[in-house]
């Protein structure tokens, strides 16, 4: 199952004409899911050609404006647009709060379900799962309740080696049950053990979405071994005391991170508009960990079992 | 007194790259107003080289997404950027309670003081005044509580003949009472009247900003003689059936409004986004009324007392 990636807007605090705010979105076997939703998410999904109307789940890490206050007008666009399909809204406990009011006080009566999931203490927790994936939430360290996110590829079926399972004298309609795992009685009377004709499911891809936290160290255990790690660095290093006093990440403490988890790649973001380009974040990184990219507004990349990012074309 | 005007958005319903939702600001004698403020309006603030940090108060329409979204990441915003002045905020009863939740549950305790006032079913009630400004509010005819707003700049105080004054014995330290209006007695004993030596005050601008709203005759004593009136055209009289069923106006009922109260300009906005022109709008308005402007994102204008508008550079 292949997962594509856009990056809509990783600009920190005050939005600005080039510095949008949080947002990103994943497609994922004819599902997608977005990753927070600052203000203008909406118009970014114009502006890079996303059909954002199908989302399958949204999930917001935190309430600060920069994540979350584009999320209104995003589903109040949705229901004016017609949309029907049921939505999943995961968040902290408050999302609810904060969401119904200003939907209500608007008159915007949503013609399609929303279905509330709130994160909770439990490091891991599974708090969303359909056919394409499986989203774990992890507590973050911020100035007020914030989440990690972590997207995970359902692993599909087990591969069949047609060829062995015919020699084996398996017939057609028992190949689902070769795909499910179970063995095969053929009809000469021979159990053929499963192991013996199939291979393993394709490993799942995993994302993690790290934004906004101080460094913490269990957040290696959460994002061991994905294959792409965004995690934000408000700051560079020349600024850690600010960055400790926000309770924010510098490039090298995002890359500290990547490096105990073994991360395939490390994506930056969430930079403080102070900073005139990224390269010193990427730089700063490269220090302690070897697979930086930056991330900006209108990135795409399609994440690969090996860890490396396939640039691809607007679809 | 001059009065700068600037639309910073005016398409209607769902935000597009090019097609920005409902916000203007109006700058007089170093005060700032802005009125309707659509989600990204803090991006157009940077965008349109506005310094909208010191605006002075806020008038919201009505609670649908396109006309107040974007005030709580304004009003975050500025708290960030570390605004102490207070600000007066007008609109719909619910205002205060649309606004306050989402800043308690960002945790975003403004450094700033927020004053709310209430529009009430009055017509034509003040509900804000300054040293620069009066700003009255009309309940207008939409699907949710809306109000229109008249912004009348403050006449300032009577103008001496300076000339004549002297030649009628009149001290320095009395030319303030003239100003004031006052009748002075001359060291000599005369009186003299306040009519003899001084002129009228400079009429004052008005401005009328009127969206979202079905055709209102009751509007026209409302915006009688303004020098420009911003009424919103949502369509053409080919959707009027839309028009109504939406309670909107057309171009040719803005139009009517405009000639009946015989105002100074009148600028059409708050298109639907399923024309790809604002020219077809202006058309149709001038068949009934022959000052008429297409309202864009990006407009600035300077008001005069003759009902013309002048462009002016970025200031």
């Amino acid at each position: 199952m292949s997962m594509h990636w856009q990056i809509l807007g990783c600009g920190s605090a005050v939005p600005l004409p080039q510095h949008h705010p949080s947002a990103q979105i994943l497609h994922v076997g004819g599902k997608s899911y977005l990753l927070d939703c600052g203000e203008g998410t909406q118009v970014r999904f114009k502006e890079f050609g996303v059909n954002g109307q199908q989302v399958d789940a949204i999930a917001i890490t935190h309430l600060h404006g920069d994540h979350v206050y584009g999320l209104p007008g995003l589903l109040s666009s949705w229901h004016l647009l017609g949309r029907s399909k049921a939505l999943t809204l995961i968040g902290p406990p408050d999302l609810e709060a904060f969401i119904r009011p200003q939907l209500e006080l608007s008159r915007c009566w949503l013609e399609y379900p929303l279905h509330f999931v709130a994160c909770s203490d439990e490091a891991g927790a599974l708090v969303y799962e359909d056919a394409a994936v499986q989203i774990f939430s992890h507590p973050l360290k911020h100035s007020i309740p914030t989440w990690g996110y972590k997207v995970v590829t359902q692993r599909g079926m087990r591969r069949i080696d047609a060829e062995k399972a015919r020699a084996a004298g398996v017939e057609s309609c028992d190949m689902r049950r070769l795909q499910l795992g179970m063995d095969v009685v053929t009809r000469s009377g021979a159990t053929v053990l499963n192991a013996s004709v199939t291979l393993d499911p394709r490993p799942s891809l995993q994302f993690a979405y790290i934004t906004d936290t101080a460094p913490l160290p269990s957040l290696v255990d959460f994002v061991r071994g994905v294959h792409v790690l965004y995690h934000e660095s408000t700051f560079l290093t020349s600024h850690a005391e600010l960055a400790q006093k926000s309770k924010h990440s510098t490039a090298a403490q995002a890359a500290q991170i990547a490096a105990e988890a073994e991360v395939g790649t490390l994506c930056l973001g969430h930079y403080s508009v102070r900073y005139g380009s990224s390269e010193p974040f990427v730089e700063e990184a490269l220090e302690l960990f070897p697979r930086v990219v930056a991330g900006y507004s209108g990135m795409r990349r399609e994440l690969t079992l090996e860890g490396e990012l396939q640039a691809f074309k607007r679809g």
